[in-house]
């Protein structure tokens, strides 16, 4: 398969299960796809060209793959950036542009990005770390509530800490440089997932409405179309056009919104590559947002985005008090739901909470296939036998 | 991968594009799949959790393979059944079972089925080869125009001839084994795909309408819903059930019939595998045929097989004049047409007429998405640049 020459080497830095997805897009056209990650557990291992092992923030390891491919991509921010400078000025096509994954790696860089670019968001100071916080909190400068969010490290939901009195501002300051937020008076979360091709060309995905785990701090339920009136939906596209533009960033650009209760639209972080929140375009829309990523990083030209049914989305996440091998106890329960779509993301262990697949359900409206989606969590317990 | 006990592990004999996309089917639930053919330049080689060099119509390789998982299943009919049986006695699940593999690879047997169990077919008649062929013509029992099909081997339109006078008689006759038809009235040729599990439980996916090359006597399109009024397709999904349920299949049986100009409803002969009549059942039904025969084979509930959108299906094949490794020209201009929905199979090598992937256009109706299929076969082209 290696020395295939009718499609460009794409080569997907990260094997979990954002990469599975993009294997998964490239084999109907049979793409030749290497991935890199550490070890052949990885959810994307199986489902690649090529699988390489290796880390992803490790320079070398990354110089190396990059040179074995012709177009590098991500499927996770947190990578040896250094390294894919390196493989630009070496001629290799890297998509999204190096400098786009620092800006938007370091929040307080992607703070500073809206402020400048006039794109409404939260109010927000930067800070060199906790210590220089209380001083702040001290001085009258900032009041609680408030959040903080460390500049570098987050991922789902680690990194955010909400500080509501002098008892979290004394146990729960994380102590890295950071950047605090006013907490937005939020109606609704929503994220809205723009492509955009080295030509400029961009394509919109219908806006999802997100909600939260009440504990766990982890996208639980997305629906689509989300419950906003037409302006409101208008302006959601619009802002996330905006953002994706004004970066210039080749390749997908997931762009998460709060709605206040004013009706005001800001933007809370963006993330380029594919998303949580676009899991469920594989079965609702006319190109998923997978096969869309990789049209823009080869050039291509995108594809249409229309929703083709409503569609409610839940992570699959192991059971409470197990951890080991999985087993998906009630999986011929799930099947017998219509129009539920469930995807495993293969992880040999499971562990309270951790993402273990989604579930995709479709229906005639929004309500069904929510309702849905909740029956299929219900059916299915992602349990292990070496004991709880 | 290998010792992965969450779900049975599955064979899959063939590595063609059909058991590639039972590969990519099983990736959503990340099955643990073992595809066996000759080597790994096969469509389904990369996509197997497991790929094992072997020949399916060897015993031994077949027997090996065999032992190594819980389900075999098939991609192609053409492979030892010997070795099934003798998994069957061991203890392997082997679905579709043996006995009806047996059956169906045989022609002389499956029209003596049809026969036997009341279901309508074309009359026919079973020779020992040409000579008996010739003499049943001479002694006016047979008058041409009139079909031989050779009762084994053969293969898109490979092993039938229609033989129309005295010249094809002396020229065209196949020298083996064979049944000879009545060439039937034919208004339209329509294919329906029943699903039917262990259980019995059965869902048969809306009627199809194929089109044949006039040359090349290969599938050329498909269309669905077929133009047929709601009589028509009752009936036609009542045999195609008939069929599996009087077979007693386990997994798919596609059911290609005969639609006559006086409404009758003739099968012509069937398979029990995905077949080419269901590709468009990937992007256009709620569950397409590929997964529901994985859920067949592993005894789960079947899905809802509702056309979701208007569906064309058209062959790429390769161009004429070229031979050697494949490039597809045209590719973004078939990636601007919307709802079109290429699939590639990887071949390493392109030879004229080759099928080398299919394109399943949808739109808001069968002329929009047939319109469109044919946009995307003109679009793109099959070359090699090994020289014409």
């Amino acid at each position: 398969m290696a020395d295939r020459k009718d499609f460009p080497k794409i080569g997907i830095l990260g094997g979990g299960q954002l990469g599975k997805m993009l294997c998964q897009a490239g084999a109907d056209w049979h793409l030749p796809l290497y991935v890199l990650d550490q070890n052949h557990s990885y959810p994307a291992a199986n489902y690649a060209t090529v699988f390489m092992r290796g880390d992803f923030s490790n320079r070398a390891d990354v110089l190396e793959f990059g040179r074995k491919v012709d177009v590098v991509t991500i499927e996770i921010e947190h990578i040896d950036t250094a390294a894919l400078h390196q493989l630009v000025a070496e001629g290799v096509a890297v998509y999204p542009q190096p400098d786009k994954i620092d800006l938007i790696k370091d929040k307080g860089r992607q703070k500073q990005f809206y402020a400048d670019h006039g794109i409404a968001t939260t109010a927000f100071e930067l800070f060199a770390g906790a210590e220089e916080v209380r001083q702040a909190v001290a001085a009258g400068r900032w009041a609680f509530p408030f959040v903080q969010k460390a500049r570098t490290g987050g991922y789902d939901g680690q990194g955010v800490a909400v500080i509501r009195d002098a008892q979290d501002l004394a146990e729960k300051l994380l102590p890295v440089p950071c950047l605090l937020e006013k907490l937005a008076d939020i109606d609704k979360e929503l994220a809205v997932i723009v492509a955009r091709s080295p030509s400029g060309e961009m394509r919109v995905f219908p806006t999802v409405e997100m909600e939260f785990h009440p504990t766990a701090n982890l996208v639980e339920f997305l629906i689509c179309p989300a419950a906003i009136d037409g302006d409101t939906n208008a302006r959601a596209a619009g802002v996330a056009r905006t953002v994706a533009d004004e970066l210039g960033i080749v390749g997908l650009l997931a762009v998460e919104l709060f709605l206040t209760h004013d009706g005001e639209i800001l933007v809370n972080e963006v993330a380029p590559r594919p998303h949580n929140s676009g899991h469920h375009t594989i079965e609702a829309c006319m190109t998923s947002q997978y096969e869309q990523h990789l049209r823009a990083i080869l050039d291509l030209p995108l594809g249409p985005t229309d929703l083709l049914r409503p569609a409610a989305m839940i992570n699959l996440l192991g059971a409470e008090g197990h951890a080991g091998p999985a087993f998906y106890d009630g999986w011929a329960d799930l099947l017998r739901l219509p129009e539920v779509y469930p995807h495993l993301y293969g992880k040999a262990e499971t562990r309270p909470f951790r993402k273990m697949g989604h579930v995709t359900a479709l229906g005639d409206t929004v309500a069904v296939a929510r309702a849905r989606a909740t029956q299929a969590r219900e059916a299915v317990r992602i349990i292990s036998h070496a004991g709880k």
